[in-house]
């Protein structure tokens, strides 16, 4: 829980009102960012735009296994969220490029410190499956 | 996308081959634990868990929202991939709790980074799901 910003009070002795996110509470803005931000199809959006900008097409490619549908969802969303850019370019034919804005960029970042460590860790988990799996099993 | 091993060969001559973690390959092991771990009941249940053990219900109110149905399925697969310890305890009335292993609790602390950027922006947020709302509506 983070108190994002406080109003200051007018009349001495007031309260101070503090605006509070909290993603455990389940009305939060917070917590359908986070939503957003941590869906699969979301993080894997995010991480892949570090590496630059996208056109669409190029960034369903390096998201192996997302469908046309949802990664158009995803991303409208990101951008709703103002943490992706979608860019019309003047080209012929016209091009759509999507890129991170700098908050974007900021939460990709940590997003990316996370896959990092979730991939440097596949084979503790790799082998707690397994031995969950026999032990289960036998029950 | 992490090399998270390598075996070393047993002729000098011969390639060293290279097990790699990619979440970006839809059948990778990391893509299925980043997806258990970033499921919004993932992350609010292992973040909440940061904080100590917990009952099964408790764990339950303080994760706003979830279904007993949702928390177990959850609980069941973060314990199979090893970041989730369910330990029954020898009372009377039995009980069972819930408590991070150290790989859990080493992801914990990576997503609880991520929930404090999150909340603390959520006003950009907000701002530019307004900013977003109002111009869309208007096309």
């Amino acid at each position: 829980m983070v108190a994002v910003s406080a109003l200051p009070s007018e009349t001495p002795g007031d309260e101070v009102e503090a605006v509070v996110a909290d993603v455990f509470a389940r009305g939060c803005t917070s917590r359908r960012t986070m939503e957003n931000v941590t869906g699969k199809w979301g993080v894997l959006a995010l991480v892949a735009l570090r590496e630059g900008a996208y056109r669409f097409n190029a960034l369903r490619r390096r998201v192996d296994g997302v469908s046309e549908k949802m990664l158009a969802q995803t991303l409208q969303t990101l951008e709703r969220d103002g943490l992706v850019r979608r860019e019309v370019l003047a080209t012929i034919p016209a091009r759509v490029e999507y890129t991170l804005t700098p908050l974007g960029a900021e939460i990709a970042d940590q997003l990316f410190v996370l896959v990092e460590l979730l991939e440097a860790r596949v084979p503790q988990v790799v082998e707690s499956q397994a031995h969950y799996d026999a032990t289960h099993a036998k029950r």
